[in-house]
């Protein structure tokens, strides 16, 4: 639990005084000049990060995380390249946040030093979440934050800096407007135009609507929805579902979703109070955020909705109702660790209802499957959205995203946040709406869109995007090589041959050995590891003793030899690694 | 190309006369007994594989293959477990085989010879699919075929086996009847009901319909999309949608789609044919799929319909469809070599509209992903099923499920071919439509369902039905502990420190050799692998020389202590292999 006083606005840090005035050598071929570079973001879903600069001012507008695909093994995430930052710190007037999710705030505390610790301003539900995070970093730097509000207005550089409220899953998540020199540029965030939500998340669509006639420069919108036709579902649809299913359990209803997904267990404490229930919350990062955003007022309950693990016995199973994380199918995650029966005080019994309220992010379908699978298997009722709407994801469809369009009618149009095709539909659509395609640029991460009075371009000036990988305590230190031995190991696993000889003959002082992982159980190949042997010997005794200095080749010699018997054996291609130990 | 003459009926060897008087061990207590064994394909999709056995009389449906899940780094696929078959080789009267899918065909080279070779019948294309598959296999035992019709009936045994088409997604697809001493048992295969598709492959619904009120005793049924409400879409809808994409395109269009997919393609064919548009097929699969389905009459164009390589200059794009293999993503495939630029002869041009007219396989997603953004990165309009009604899939959903068993109106229903959650939710619907919940056996692989004269019931009884891995020329030779290394070895590599010592005192002979591959990238970490050796040497130097022939004992004490040096420092755990040297 995080303590109240922590979140005072003491803690957050004013803004520095950066000394504009020391700062001299202004190029001239940038002079009036806006660039805007998206740093990570518009080539996969996540570790978003986008700059905006000016002259000497630069504005950064959030920092997130990515998680790994499939051919990065070991991998935990993902962050953006800031190379070009580097030797521009000074220059950094603050950082905005849209929203708490960990695609838009996950990197910070990996980057935020290295960027010279500026100050990092939004919402304080946000700010709360960033700084929970950070709390997990020892040694980190105390993070500068200033808490805003969307009626704020912030100077930052040249920039004049305000907000306004979007529906997402989140609460307190917000588009920002960046008055620039040369024109304002709105960044959506993560949103979609929910009307029909909870109060707690309407849009601000005056504010949206009254930028159709200011000229807007640019428009930023987010991507992750624009291959999906029609309109996000509204969650008051959701919400209603939600209800029902509450209503008829017979037993428990278990459901397991994001721990971020705060607006929807709103709607889970708002069924279970309307039905007299009660509210079992496990899970350590879904408790957490619920402290935090109930401790600042964006999520609002009765005090004795809630009950521990002590207090299940004291209530029928039809008065339960658990939310746990975990619906991704994640290892360590409450849901599987109830169905491994790994869980300190939850199991599944024959009358649960366990409730699915989240999307399968790609990559976790199997996951999830053999989750659901176990969950049947113990007896459980399951409820996932492929049957009925118990999910509406955060992100604008196509209709809305044409609405967007229309309403801040910009003259240049920039989708991100998706991967390449969802930037290409998305650019459809604002064709569609009537933005004149030669001004609509589907941007690579890291490359620069330049601005100026006389118009935009994207030009094909590029700064440095790509990965940087985090895997335990190394930022950086896993290198594609090193990713792609992993895979190679992965599937044909790896034999290790060790020749050992006399430094003055280089004849074999006893029988080479071979070791092996992950490719034959060699208990059981007693025949092939000893052609490996022969094969080996052989390649030692055809070799000039007087050559036998050069290392790399007779290794290069055992390396293929060995490979290449080896996957005539059994069209499999361990890596062979060749040691040589002279004696 | 395959020649005619090779699927001739001739090829396709008579049934074998078992010599059935010469069975005398009748265990009583089987006596009156059926048995129905799925042995693979209830707890997965794919390596379907059902047995039915009465008495001294067996017969086996389907004989497929499962595609790895990624928890099986290196596998090729996966087999069903023949083990209980073994020692009954005599008993087995004969294969039927629904379609020529490979989850239903793939693993019959693998397992035929084991099983005595058995005939096996089906229909002509699907005998042609296995026969062609049966020739990329070197050396193996020639097949005894035997082509059927939908209105044949063979007696097998005590079994009497007849046939009803289905819709699929490949033509040929059957269901099967076996009226057995204790009544008919009803397999669906895959299957969906299109009433609306080609009449190329209508259900034979007034068959179905019969058995209504023929006393069925059980029907095993496909619950491949069980958990998908309403109806499955019928392909003349995508009928309508691929002509009007190949009718409105400007330039070419390519359609990636599965190589076994020949419904798909004989629309694809129509629709060209209708609009004077040629077609150019590619992908060896494909092709040959093709060329069997057409010798056999199962797909009908005009000759001149298709043109080769060199003939492409001489059509203008817009009259250019080519179909072609890789819309799963797969390395190797058509369209992947097209984006890869490594197609002998096609890129991707400006105007090419690319279709994806199959589903993503689960695991698929993220391979797709990345192909949909490199072609529209090359400059090509992707169209997707997301996106509009460019594929259906071969299953019955909800709707079509609950009229099927309403027309086969079965005493016991059996839901098979899923996941154990499909599984489930099908049994829900067949409770829905009246079936007694006592009478609905879910069963898992290798669970035995026994019926005699007093009923039916699900036992408790389970044959050998664990995964069997495919991994290059193995077969079942890779076992847990192998994949568990190549799991391990991919997260955080490995690490191999050898320790040459003296056979005499035991002291190192020199310093200790470290390799390490996938963990990190060695010239870049100098320190810590100085300190890997410094650790090494503490931990030989502090051993009793004396001890020193306990080989595990050292070699447990490197593991676990320069596991927990390197985890320290990077929070990495790569596996440690430590190799002792004597000289």
């Amino acid at each position: 639990m995080i303590k109240k006083t922590q979140l005072k606005s003491g803690h957050f840090k004013n803004r520095p005084t950066h000394n504009r005035k020391k700062i001299t050598k202004v190029k001239t071929f940038d002079h009036g000049k806006l660039k805007i570079i998206i740093l990570g973001g518009n080539e996969e879903v996540g570790r978003n990060m986008t700059i905006l600069e000016y002259e000497n001012d630069i504005i950064i507008i959030d920092m997130g995380i990515q998680f790994p695909e499939e051919d990065m093994p070991g991998i935990d995430f993902i962050i953006p390249n800031i190379e070009y930052l580097k030797g521009k710190k000074k220059n950094i007037r603050g950082v905005v946040i849209t929203h708490g999710h960990l695609d838009h705030i996950g990197a910070i505390p990996y980057l935020i030093s290295d960027l010279g610790n500026p100050v990092i301003y939004s919402a304080p539900l946000t700010l709360g979440l960033i700084k929970k995070r950070h709390e997990e970093f020892k040694d980190a730097h105390p993070l500068n934050l200033q808490a805003v509000t969307t009626d704020d207005k912030l100077t930052l550089g040249c920039f004049k800096v305000s907000f306004f409220a979007v529906s997402h899953n989140i609460p307190a998540s917000m588009g920002i407007i960046v008055d620039t020199p040369l024109g304002k540029v709105v960044h959506s965030g993560d949103f979609k135009l929910d009307f029909d939500g909870s109060v707690r998340d309407m849009p601000e669509v005056s504010k949206i609507a009254g930028l159709g006639t200011e000229n807007v420069l640019a428009l930023l919108s987010d991507s992750t929805n624009a291959p999906h036709s029609g309109h996000q579902i509204s969650e008051s649809e959701i919400q209603t579902n939600l209800f029902n299913i509450i209503r008829n359990a017979h037993g428990r209803v278990i459901i397991g979703t994001f721990a971020s997904l705060l607006n929807r267990l709103q709607q889970i404490f708002d069924a279970a109070e309307k039905l007299n229930k009660k509210i079992l919350i496990d899970g350590y990062s879904m408790k957490t955020n619920v402290e935090i955003a109930h401790q600042l007022g964006y999520l609002s309950f009765k005090k004795d909705t809630f009950i521990t693990e002590k207090q299940l016995k004291e209530y029928p199973d039809n008065r339960i109702v658990i939310c746990c994380t975990g619906a991704q199918g994640e290892d360590r995650a409450v849901l599987m660790r109830i169905v491994n029966r790994e869980h300190r005080f939850l199991e599944i019994g024959k009358n649960d209802t366990v409730v699915f309220s989240s999307s399968v992010i790609p990559g976790n379908e199997r996951s999830v499957q053999r989750l659901k699978d176990s969950l049947y298997r113990q007896g459980a009722e399951v409820i996932h959205y492929q049957m009925m709407d118990v999910h509406a994801g955060g992100h604008a469809k196509k209709e809305d995203l044409k609405l967007m369009i229309n309403l801040v009618n910009p003259k240049y149009f920039v989708p991100i946040e998706g991967n390449h095709s969802f930037l290409h539909i998305h650019a459809k659509w604002a064709a569609e709406v009537g933005i004149d395609p030669k001004n609509i640029f589907i941007a690579d991460n890291g490359q620069v869109m330049e601005f100026t009075k006389l118009g935009g371009k994207l030009t094909n000036k590029r700064i440095p995007a790509d990965y940087v990988f985090v895997d335990g305590l190394g930022v950086g230190d896993v290198s594609h090589i090193v990713l792609r031995d992993r895979k190679m190991m992965s599937e044909d696993g790896m034999i290790v041959a060790i020749a050992t000889i006399s430094a003055k003959t280089g004849a074999l002082v006893h029988s080479p050995d071979i070791i092996s992982r992950g490719f034959v159980y060699m208990k059981e190949n007693k025949k092939l590891i000893e052609k490996a042997r022969a094969k080996i010997k052989q390649i030692m005794k055809s070799n000039n003793p007087k050559t036998m200095a050069n290392d790399m080749f007779i290794k290069n010699k055992i390396r293929n030899q060995l490979g290449n018997l080896l996957y005539q054996e059994t069209e499999r291609r361990p890596m062979v690694l060749p040691v040589i130990i002279e004696v």
